[in-house]
């Protein structure tokens, strides 16, 4: 059986886990007091181009997103998100758990639009009542977004701007931030550490067994993190099991150069079902793929490889997504354009 | 000045002070343990007819949505409304201080459409993902809506059997509920008793000083109730306040007699409006009015009667709301149709 | 029957319900913004003689509890309260239900001790782990405490000088503040204005049908504070009930007046529960008067008083409250004498 | 510098390492529905004799005991622990945080004692306020307990009666289980899953790199569990890493062989205290000592020796904990024993 149901059916990259076990014997202290920790994050700090910035280590994309966005809001702030956003619709309520709405707007292809972000503040403020609704307190985009779209460097720093304007922060979801690195797209990770005030940049989904590296813009973390960090439950003992993975993704371009794998091997499919004929739903250039496929061929299909589903397109059709990772193999691909 | 900004600009109808008085020094046991709760109780299950049915006196509109649905609800649902619900907009977010979503739909009028719900709860459960998303636990509905519309009992009737098709409490906010019983409306009181599951009855309002009534249908109140109502910070120590104004409005049908004040109040204005050429917004039959108004009207208007800000309408004009009330007095009618 | 169970047996003094009877048709804006509400906010400045204080009129006093506590406190901090404190034990986990841990230290006859508040602060920095505790953010004192006891001016004033010194603010829960105020004590009302960061001058105990009067030094206010207000379900839509209630009770000292009735009484219980040999359990000058009574003498006046239970003693002795008010009557109080 | 100062200084056993290395590119699916959680779950299963117990795994000790207390209790009531307890003192508030109040008893050499424990829920039944108060909803133990001492099956089995009686889940915290069954102890792991409701098999400290495996007593977990993990932003991703974690645990013992060398050097070095005179707090037989140096005594050990400080026991002396774990070399047990 084919598999190009996610980006994380496999544990981690040989390289990641060969520093775990390289490392396994050394005694250091926990939670991320340890010189992994700071090796990875003074690595990340030369990536991003802002030796000022402040990076912590959490284990999961949901867990970052409550803990940012909770930590960062005040308390009767909500975050404003795409219709279509992880907080918004994938995360089971855990954003309204720490007691925050979301504010959601239309999305485009996944993404926020930032004359539309402006006129939400512009009329929350604009609105007599305004003080007995929820204040719009961040701004949430992820990058690539749930369609697997980018932002332009251009609409990323129009909706900074914006936040920029009203004083809200800006919040970028970076689980896939590999791909989009890897990609065709004129936002570098330096841009994105201009122009957000809190992104992290994801491990699960890009080589690492588990873990995202959240990155505050210089004086931009909260106070007493770390506590707030353990008082969601999110303070992970062993810390150094997320420094020595970050550390060896972030050595000699190994984040990048593996997350580029994911794009060739999904360029070759995107030709391949733009040659058959295939409607592919949005132009985007990272590793996920969104295909209308007529349910037969989702049946047949669905013997030989496995595919998520994403939402039905008509009562004849149904949209299905295909998903490249770091750890695509060339000959899944050809075996995947094989049958189509 | 005039003033029809709204239906809580005066404290009590005089019947419910009065009563006050009277009973002010009668000494009874505290948190509505008291016999003038116990005989307002009886009043309204009486005036719903539902002998078994359990009454709760909370102090406010906000307060009541926030603590029956946080203690209906369970820990990982939301509540469904409307885009233009109260609980969606004008709550500050305290439904999701206390944890929940608010899993918003179209509004048609400030209604929710039966089929609409029902296809909701359905995606929902046909999503592949839906175990990771917030599972629908409840439908709210007002009546009247924030537009002033009503249900008719077939609409009402449709919501709840999908409701109970899919076991998920139905709930209704009746922040201004005489208004909705005193209008032209095949809905009655007794009526909402059985199509929903939980309801309240709005004092501050329709006459109280303060004060909602909430009934659960038999068997439906959450355990504990008295503990969480305290645990939100919801409980009034001298509840006997609220059960004496409860009982004086239930008492020889005061509740929908000094409601229809408002009705006539609103019927003769909306006559007026019609006659004279405005436009109104809704087709609605209660106490609110929501009128298109020249910007050049809107100033004049301004310096002789106090009205809401409702929206923009467009670069000239603007809606605003008359909103009339128990209190509503004839002349003051006489004085606003004058001014238009 | 007699009455001595509590202070909130009745509904309001008749000058505060005359009051209401008299305003109650003037149209004035909603959510305490009218000119009741400005008039009290002044007169209570005046009282507290702290002209930049800020004044917000809640409905009760656990409400005003959770309010305050998870409004100044930062998400990750707790509140220092002696363990028998009402935010302890009597409010249902309302202070946990908005996140904040409570912080227990022993209780001298219901007070603090501001050398054992300096040591929990102490220690607590102290300690090598402290991240992964709550931070001690703000110390709950109340004024009577639950044993009716008094701080004098030195013991608050020691209380307030640890929280200065380590910028922990300190908030005082003045439910029956007015039998403070009435009683034989060397602080003031402007004392503690000026040792308090917040507090609350307690009405729904001390002559109003309901409503609290939280008072902030100035600066102190949080931000957007109605909008928290508001999330927490706690904002009266007509805030001038409270504005005219506490307008009342501070024209021409009608609160310490009303308030001394409650201490006239008591005291004269307490002269002949001593003369009769009875045990009393604090030394207290305020409303409440804690005795020890054998299981029989309870039994026996169980017929003719009502009084509260508050807790065993021993297998043949229970120690019950009686509680007088400002609206206790002088031949009630010979009555209970009577019957001792 | 010889390093004993917690047991989780390094990643985790190596067999667990290799399994992860062994499997890294088998492709399975996300969110622990794999062959390897399925098979780690019967494994347990096997090993606790409790065929239909359903098992979860988390990620952390305070994640863990955070989701399966709030969503073991209702609303409104809380945890009964010990003063010492983790949940009480070491977890930041992360049970406040999700709204529930810990109700702390004293603590026994960090245990808690079946009569006490009766006590206060008979005392809360008995209160006549108990309506205001917070219902104890869950007794919580650690076993072993932050001391390091272990509950007798009489023990545990009081305290299990205790809580059927009252139909109040019993809950046991077992972050270093694997020391307990280790050590001398007449209480087996089928003995406590016979016992509790709920209990977690901890990882972390106990040879995996991350992991806490959740047993829940047939047909105690709570509906929809999984998605409440992810509500508080718990859900692994690739939660098969947790299960070839525990897979590889639970196969032919490794679990209790690997701790019980943290026995073996445990006990040589109380040994070796006892004969040169040292003070050891408790008598426990787990990986934990606390041992009383002089000052002069720390200052010395500190140059070659990491330990933790544990408290102050008076000017001149200090408690320090000696920790030893599944990883402890016995040279490293030599060379401290030479240095005492």
């Amino acid at each position: 059986m084919l598999m190009f149901q996610n980006d994380y059916s496999e544990i981690a990259h040989e390289a990641v886990l060969q520093r775990l076990v390289e490392t396994n014997y050394d005694k250091v202290g926990g939670y991320g007091m340890d010189p992994y920790c700071e090796s990875a994050k003074e690595k990340i700090r030369a990536a991003i181009e802002s030796p000022e910035a402040e990076v912590f280590f959490l284990v999961g994309g949901t867990q970052t997103n409550q803990v940012v966005i909770d930590t960062v809001l005040r308390p009767y702030e909500g975050v404003i998100a795409a219709q279509s956003g992880h907080v918004s619709v994938h995360e089971a309520g855990a954003i309204e758990f720490s007691g925050h709405k979301v504010l959601t707007l239309s999305q485009h292809e996944g993404k926020l639009d930032a004359a539309e972000v402006e006129q939400l503040i512009a009329d929350f403020y604009a609105d007599g009542n305004h003080e007995h609704m929820v204040f719009p307190g961040m701004v949430y985009v992820s990058h690539p977004t749930e369609c697997g779209t980018l932002y332009t460097k251009a609409e990323l720093a129009a909706i900074s701007a914006v936040c920029r304007r009203y004083e809200i922060p800006l919040y970028l979801d970076g689980a896939r931030l590999g791909y989009a690195l890897a990609a065709k797209s004129d936002l570098s990770l330096a841009d994105i550490a201009k122009l957000c005030d809190v992104f992290y940049i994801g491990g699960t989904k890009v080589g690492a067994l588990c873990g995202e590296a959240v990155v505050f813009a210089p004086g931009k973390m909260p106070s007493h993190f770390v506590t707030s960090v353990k008082q969601h439950g999110a303070l992970l003992a062993k810390g150094r099991v997320l420094g020595v993975q970050f550390d060896t993704l972030f050595t000699d371009g190994l984040y990048e150069r593996i997350s580029r794998n994911a794009i060739v091997a999904a360029d070759r499919i995107r030709a391949a079902l733009r040659e058959k004929g295939y409607r592919q739903m949005f132009e985007n250039p990272t590793n996920q793929i969104f295909v209308v496929f007529s349910n037969e061929q989702c049946a047949a299909l669905g013997e030989k490889v496995s595919l998520s589903f994403w939402e039905k397109y008509d009562e004849e059709h149904t949209i299905l997504r295909i998903c490249t990772s770091w750890a695509t193999k060339e000959e899944d691909v050809d075996a995947l354009i094989a049958l189509l």
